[in-house]
């Protein structure tokens, strides 16, 4: 018998996607959104699944970082015009909602997992594809980069799927609302400039890269970087006054992991650290 | 018989300010501050009959994106110190914050009016002008831009007119502390590498490429536009969560427009959408 | 008899520290952390008395502004690995979130000042030592300064002392995120362009210079210059809008300050204006 809190999600070792490629080398998994001869869209059913997939990392204790990519030279192109935007065109109001609130819940599922995610960007990186890449923590890019948030090109509003909330914490106000009201492309060295990309690197090395980085975060205190991630995540809203207060509390719970002790024993031993997330 | 709605507002069309100039091609229109031999100061009657015209925009249905700049090389030199200070330094403290309220009504105005507003800014855009500037949703200016946020110079504090909730988030919380502790001279270049200014330009087109913009977002899906406008406006003081949840119905409401169909149409029909704002 | 509110706070006058260097000249005091044999780390007793002097420094009406430095060529290297990481691994949670809290009590106190505090940063800049340069106002750094959220690297989350609100506001959240989940060096010129120095400048005058700007600070409008302190730290977590009523508020009691009127006199008079800071 299942839990109900399980019920409806698989652990990630028996996560079988039929919409994006999954790989995993040693606590890294990497998501690889691959349709390359359309430059990876998005549809309904990729949404779903990868949204099922970072909820189920949630509950996963042997994956500790996650890279998102994308196959053939271009990250995404976003929600795919004839898969996504023509049946959304005929589509009813409550219809709509469902959609809207079912690809707002990729990012919360992003936002909430508690590893470290890691978008490793070249070429095409647009709509929802720009919008899953915002919303990982960390962004590796290419000078080939081409960063878009397209959504009034189509006749829609910037706002879409955390958007308006997320880019200017990213860049500031004044970018993020020239991107979000123009839809222009923002390139990879603008973007590193910009501090949307954490690294600018060449095609060839941004994926390893991204790997690599992830790699050390999942050999870290994973436990207190999760920490991190989710105090990132709560304190744009609070006054500083009160981050203050959560952070003494939350800090006050990794000083008691195993982490925290084996980080001084081994400094004390003039030793390198062994993590192990607990 | 007026409606009470509109009782105290103009339509754009029947505006005919006495305190700045006032152009418009096609649908956009321009704000000039335009008492030049003076740098184009505020004056109390300035500040209220700019605040009736963005009033007066949040109900226009011609206008779809807003222009301010200053005549003869100059932005604005903000608050005149003769027709301004000189008589707030004999006023009481009712009619002081009768002022700083008027005051505040002007940001209130341009940042609640559906138009985009963009500021073409070159020479002095100081105190109150650089206020203006930074309540526009963009700004272009040139490398002779001078951008002081002068209050400390005249004895007052940097809070003024909300530049303290909007400069930290455009330019970040170290450098908004500088120019408003300081009142410091910021430079176009510098400005643009801050991400105050959104482009850098040269003083002959700074104005024709704001105004170039303005129409091609007018020609955008403007209700779409007006909804990422309130949206980056209203998700600063909101969670990410629960700024997905306002997205989510917001761009469920978009996707509803003619707008959204129109583009769909003719990307399907490999042509360019022409939209309406509806 | 002392006053119940002052019962156990210092005059900055009397304050005589154990655990670092205090010296004053005209309205500018200088914190020097001067264990620079161990590069200035923070000790249990450390963090109290700097928390005591900027409580103390809440009631003083001679210091206008503070300059917080290290000796040696270092900033600081944080909370020390034998007197502060050793114990803590040893403490029950009580003790832990009293150990916690306390090192949050010293950025409150460094918010809660009236004074602006200048970080005048070289060489290393870790830890607990790069929250203190965050705390503060406006940071002055070097080529060699060598700043680093060093917590995962200890075992322990970002979220220590309120850097995950703070540092997103400083750098943008990407940035934010690299150095917290990282605990990577960011170097002087990286610093600068990231906005979180405000200037770069050669160790023989980077402490010069930000006693020079406290000074200049000191000599301005001292009672408006912490409203605007104090409206930086309020208005990240209010809308635009209820910020714009505050600076309401806040702006009209500065515009019945002297200083606002000795402006204004001064200007009329064609002279440099005298401050006093009433």
């Amino acid at each position: 018998m299942t839990s109900l809190a399980n019920a409806t999600i698989l652990p990630l070792a028996e996560f079988q996607p039929s919409h994006f490629a999954l790989s995993a080398v040693g606590k890294v998994a990497t998501v690889t959104l691959n349709r390359p001869e359309k430059k990876n869209p998005l549809t309904f059913a990729s949404y779903r699944e990868l949204t099922d997939f970072f909820l189920a990392a949630q509950k996963d204790e042997q994956v500790k970082a996650i890279v998102v990519t994308g196959a053939g030279g271009n990250f995404s192109s976003g929600g795919d015009v004839f898969e996504i935007i023509g049946p959304l065109v005929a589509m009813e109001t409550k219809e709509l909602l469902k959609f809207t609130r079912m690809t707002g819940d990729l990012v919360k599922a992003i936002r909430a997992c508690p590893q470290p995610v890691i978008a490793a960007i070249d070429g095409i990186c647009a709509g929802a594809g720009a919008i899953i890449a915002m919303a990982s923590d960390l962004r590796f890019g290419t000078a080939e980069s081409k960063i878009a948030f397209l959504f009034n090109r189509v006749g829609l509003a910037g706002c879409d799927m955390g958007a308006c909330a997320m880019l200017p914490r990213i860049v500031g106000q004044g970018r993020a609302a020239e991107l979000l009201y123009t839809g222009r492309v923002l390139r990879g060295d603008e973007a590193e400039r910009w501090g949307f990309l954490n690294r600018l690197l060449s095609r060839d090395v941004v994926l390893a890269e991204a790997q690599t980085l992830a790699a050390e975060l999942a050999d870290g205190p994973t436990f207190a970087n999760a920490m991190t991630k989710r105090m990132l995540e709560m304190e744009w809203a609070m006054s500083v006054e009160s981050a203050i207060e959560a952070e003494a509390v939350a800090q006050a719970l990794c000083m008691q992991t195993e982490d925290f002790a084996r980080a001084y024993h081994a400094f004390a031993g003039k030793q390198k650290p062994v993590f192990e997330g607990n």
